[in-house]
């Protein structure tokens, strides 16, 4: 109980983002030097960052993406393309730099935080790896809950403790990622079991499987959800019959992203799964995400509209890992660029509109 | 006619992309640590820049964004919320570094070369500013052509060269931008004459005028086009009679890029009127062509499924200088890396599909 306490208290820290300070920037956005407007996407980001932040002139500087590690029982199901060790194999590619984020990463001057919040096996220490394991992986959904309603807790009470570890070294803005084979058919479960949407709508083909694994990916994910009956109205219930150990510390992620001001830019269909219960868990928290991009997994449409946010991309992305976030991070720095640095027109000595 | 000469030789340089090289890029895209295909449009950039530049590793160090300005004898007829003196004073807020363009070529690690193709009186000399001006600003279209045959090729022939000059300092990919007070009128009449679609269907607010203004551009395109005649069959019977220098200079810039085997993103309306001129004076220009994004304006859309082509990004942008043209040149690079520096299953440990 202490633990969700923790929980709590962070959850009350999360204010309402300042509405007047954007007004504001839209003011100072209106007399730069181009067309009202002109800049579309861009300008709005520059004021959700001005009102996430409530400062004038928001400096992205220090761009971290938290790429969180877990493995699924479910997996044994036979419900992805790739086997359970590659969840392992792929940390250690993280932590090489050989994978798809720490390219993307690099290309926007972001760093990666790779965290193992539970991956089936202990993992060779490496300094840039940080171990917060809460068990090697969960258990087959299909049989019984995906973890303990205490698991549940303390994964999300991890990816508070991520952030909040991370916050000496500079957060200014944060992007979400994931690895683990097997967490697309969990986050489909999450998706069905909080928007009531049927199975099918919201499963998609993960790594890429075929007509047949597809029927019965959505087959599992139907039964599971019958087998454990997660409570809609108690997504830390939903958590823990149906997610993930890295899911859990998503949520956990963008809640203390959120009480400490800092913008969250959410990857696609797994961190979606997760936005989807830390907005269930407190609805404020949802002013401080920013959805990168419309993954190409099917039903991630779905959680956006759900939740109402609008993606930035829509490049085809259905990797994971913080790639579509790392982009997303690009184009929020971009925004908080032209609103910081554009002369206006009586600085730069151009006549305004007629 | 010494110059048309000039012209076709660039264009009889420009050869068919290279598809065996673009099936190798797709095969090695295929090893790399992720599903295939998962990282959609950065690896359909990736194989075109393969393509293009006929390497298996290409390197987008040199960004280069050529931002051409010009201006228009029609804005007379008062089609702009914005009075032609605009066009000098943004050129200066380029060469200030104070501008859209200046923030997001700085963000994307770009330079700019800004062109003045024919802005209405004598800019300061700057070592930043390069001088090709065919003209002191186009005639009234309303009343006469825009400009002569010899301008308008010359307005090509200037645009080549631009290119040919900064080869010297390294391009591995090329911007197009452009800079002046009612050129969306002349873009509107060029893609309605090229296109036959109806001039309401292809003119948009330009800087943001009212409805009544509208009518009265829609109108003044209408006119022009009566009174010109511009020969759909002859791109630079278009550009002499509708047109403008900075997007003669596009279309040189586009069918020299093409000729050097450069990546050119094209940026929003204007630059697409030029694209669609440069693609009928030689319809091989086209697979040297990246539409960066759509544009807000209206009839862009039309040119891109005219042209079919799809825009990397849609994020609301109408401002044009290149802008749109910065953002996209950074996805072309992001897909390039990811070709490039990514591990393969084999090379970092992983276990390939089942």
């Amino acid at each position: 109980m202490v633990k969700m306490e923790r929980i709590q208290k962070v959850i009350e820290k999360i204010e309402p983002i300042d509405r007047q300070i954007m007004e504001k920037a839209q003011k100072r956005l209106d007399f730069l030097t181009k067309p009202r407007g002109s800049l579309g996407r861009l300008e709005e980001l520059a004021k959700i960052v001005v009102g996430i932040k409530r400062e004038d002139n928001p400096n992205l500087k220090n761009k971290v993406i938290f790429t969180l590690a877990g493995d699924h029982g479910v997996t044994i199901e036979g419900v992805s393309t790739f086997p359970q060790e590659v969840t392992r194999q792929m940390v250690y590619n993280f932590l090489q730099g050989g994978a798809g984020i720490n390219v993307l990463a690099r290309h926007v001057s972001a760093r990666v935080v790779v965290v193992d919040m539970g991956v089936a096996c202990d993992l060779k220490p490496h300094p840039n790896l940080v171990i917060r394991k809460v068990n090697y992986g969960t258990k087959n959904m299909l049989k019984q809950p995906a973890m303990s309603r205490e698991e549940a807790i303390k994964s999300i009470n991890e990816g508070i403790e991520i952030v909040e570890e991370e916050l000496e070294r500079g957060i200014d803005i944060i992007g979400t990622g994931d690895m683990g084979i097997g967490n697309t058919t969990s986050s489909s479960a999450i998706i069905a079991a909080i928007t009531k949407a049927p199975v099918e709508e919201v499963t998609g083909r993960g790594t890429g499987i075929d007509d047949f694994k597809l029927k019965h990916k959505i087959d599992v994910i139907e039964r599971a959800l019958k087998t454990n009956r997660p409570d809609a109205n108690d997504p830390i219930d939903v958590l823990s019959k149906v997610g993930g150990f890295e899911i859990g510390g998503l949520l956990g992620v963008m809640i203390a992203g959120a009480s400490h001001r800092i913008p969250v830019v959410i990857d696609g269909f797994i961190s979606g799964a997760a936005a989807l219960l830390a907005i269930e868990i407190e609805p404020k928290v949802k002013s401080y995400l920013i959805p990168s991009h419309c993954s190409a997994e099917a039903g991630h449409n779905l959680i956006l509209s759900f939740l109402g946010l609008k993606p930035i991309l829509d490049l085809g992305l259905r990797l994971g890992e913080g790639t579509g976030a790392a982009l997303g991070i690009n184009m929020v720095d971009a925004g908080a660029k032209i609103l910081t640095q554009m002369a206006t027109f009586q600085g730069a000595g151009v006549s305004d509109e007629l």
